[in-house]
């Protein structure tokens, strides 16, 4: 019998206790034994099934030699972060879904993890339910990592797609978000980047073995954005997707960024519709490789988090080795990236031309929209600045 | 320094080679040391940089106690297998990408792994480069797997994209890809779905953790495809894809096969055109997750490979546990199964109706056809049995 707790029981927490029961027969198949949840930290007790297992003393959980993983779900960083702390140092496993958390901190709690030769998993931090950072860290670790890119978060993924479908506005759609839980009553982490954000500075991370600083990062979301641009978009033949980006760069640096992205609609990722996420990796010897699932959920995030217990549990200390380096140098600026970029202006053609030179036109009704050639996003704002720019967005190659 | 062994070398074989050369700085950062191919088991030596290592004598690579793991890509059963258990026995992991090996010996080459407390791994047998089978058996570990499908050969896939795209018969588009490398010049495995269905009975084999028999496996390939039947799919909104596909039946067996399917546009995997792979696995926790990327190609497998080896290396005797028991009892005849069916007969809708009561009609132009309710395949012979059927198919839902 292996003990678990499980801190926080709101979405997550309670996904985690019921698929710790409804697998129970799998887990223990694979586990060889089976997996209990023996108590739940939470701040105010809930009636339920649950009931005779909650407390509010973390140190009832800290001090029980039979909890062995420790499951935290209670989101943000404060409290978070020092329980994880001091369950690591009480040299229990920890598992989590809190990107913010490993955006912010996670090289530190990695160290900690390997010094008390116990493990810090957060596969459930990146993509909910969908394996994306043991593929990346493990199955690809033959690959020099060149780019990773990503529709990360459901939310506004389901606003575009709604917008695309049945020409709603932001504002409407984002309503209907919410109205159907898919948003919260406070949409900004969601739809200003920064949900995508974390998520990217975290893939980052594993992907280049280097330390990237959230705040080192620009994220632009899709508040913004207007239907004016999703309606030409795809009477063009693409689709604006909210992609985290992180690229490597020839010389040796990487960057990475949160953007909406004009996307061609023969690239898999625009396909990719309503509430679902995809994870592009590019690998110098696999070529791009695409994961794809349900990004969030109460069951999804948790069986992410539940099989992050059982690698803790199974795995040797050797493979926390995933070379997440603290040393952050060499992260630079993404707008020296080149790509192509779209550009909506209130103006006529002979303006976008005496701007970018040659351009493809997109639409001229009442206003000029276009693609430029490859170009850096410095080029990008130094050649529009006399234009009257509406909208400007990367495509993605 | 770790030392290795590569037996055969044929373009995995020779990828893999390349793959420690090039990215030997990744490989080195993520094991804490060099790996280094210190053999290749050769039958017929061949000029080139990789000269002085090659031998045509097995019992150097087995008696070498400096080799930790064996790469084998010689393919094939009787050779690869002998050499599999005698490496295994000698104590080294043995890590490989043929199919055939796995789906007909996995589960003894697995035992005997165990016995011995090495590893015995071969991700690169399904997908290529794409990471599908430790995201199964670890990242979903956690879940009750319902069901996997997948176009698992690129050879089919390729061709079914040029019979879309380019409207070519499927002869044509055969010599194309035999033209292009992508088939060989004995397309059998590929195009009769031999190679798609050993594919299938290893992710059966580990989705739901019971020996799968490739002989119980009715496999049907591309071959028999007619230019017509692509073409009334892409009119109706359809794109026909040859998968295997492994189903839990809801009395607690399950069913595996391989065939060609209509697919709804809408489905991910409708859009995963040319060599491309893709495999969908069904968790009762997760839901949909897709894999996608190059299902073959000397990199991609052998970065696979490599992976593997690293794997090997790092991991502790208890990852082993992929939970795939030899009994092979419980699996039932894919005909139980129920979908709809996709009918094209020489006769007219009232032949079609008297059949199977109402149906959806696709075509009339000169023969019928149309989609039925769902049914099963027993019933799907049974009722067209007075029918002159000219193709049958299912539809994926």
């Amino acid at each position: 019998m292996i003990q678990i707790a499980i801190m926080g029981f709101g979405t997550v927490g309670t996904g985690v206790a019921k698929v710790v029961a409804e697998n129970a027969r799998q887990i223990e198949r694979k586990l060889g034994e089976p997996l209990q949840v023996k108590a739940i930290l939470i701040r105010h007790f809930k009636d339920g099934p649950y009931r005779q297992l909650m407390t509010d003393d973390f140190k009832k959980i800290e001090e029980d030699g039979d909890i062995r993983v420790v499951v935290e779900t209670i989101g943000g960083v404060e409290a978070a972060y020092a329980y994880t702390k001091r369950a690591l140092a009480a040299g229990k496993h920890v598992v989590t879904a809190n990107k913010q958390l490993v955006a912010e901190h996670g090289f530190e709690l990695l160290s900690l993890a390997r010094k008390k030769k116990v493990n810090y998993l957060f596969e459930a931090s990146v993509g909910g339910g969908i394996p994306i950072l043991h593929p990346l860290t493990q199955c690809m670790a033959a690959n020099r990592i060149d780019e990773v890119y990503g529709i990360l978060n459901g939310t506004s993924n389901y606003i575009l797609t709604r917008m695309v479908r049945t020409g709603a506005f932001f504002s409407d759609a984002l309503r209907e978000a919410q109205a159907k839980g898919y948003a919260e009553a406070d949409p900004t982490a969601d739809v200003e980047g920064l949900d995508a954000g974390r998520k990217i500075c975290i893939l980052a991370d594993l992907a280049f073995g280097r330390q990237v600083r959230p705040e080192d990062v620009p994220m632009e979301g899709i508040a913004k954005l207007s239907l004016r641009d999703v309606k030409i978009a795809q009477r063009a033949g693409y689709r604006i997707k909210l992609l985290g980006r992180a690229v490597r760069l020839p010389g040796g640096g990487r960057t990475a960024y949160v953007a909406p992205h004009f996307i061609p609609e023969e690239n898999p990722m625009a396909g990719v519709e309503d509430v679902f996420n995809a994870i592009m990796v590019r690998g110098n010897a696999t070529g791009d490789v695409m994961f794809y699932g349900r990004g969030a959920g109460e069951l999804p995030t948790a069986s992410a988090c539940v099989a992050d217990v059982m690698e803790a549990l199974q795995s040797s200390p050797r493979r926390e080795e995933i070379g997440w380096d603290e040393d952050s140098s060499g992260f630079e600026d993404p707008q020296d990236l080149e790509t192509r970029y779209y550009f909506r202006i209130e103006g006529s053609l002979t303006d976008a031309a005496m701007a970018f030179g040659q351009v493809e036109v997109l639409s001229e009704d009442g206003e000029t929209a276009f693609l430029t050639d490859p170009i850096t996003g410095h080029d990008a704002v130094r050649q529009s600045h006399s234009l009257n720019v509406l909208a400007c967005m990367r495509v993605l190659d």
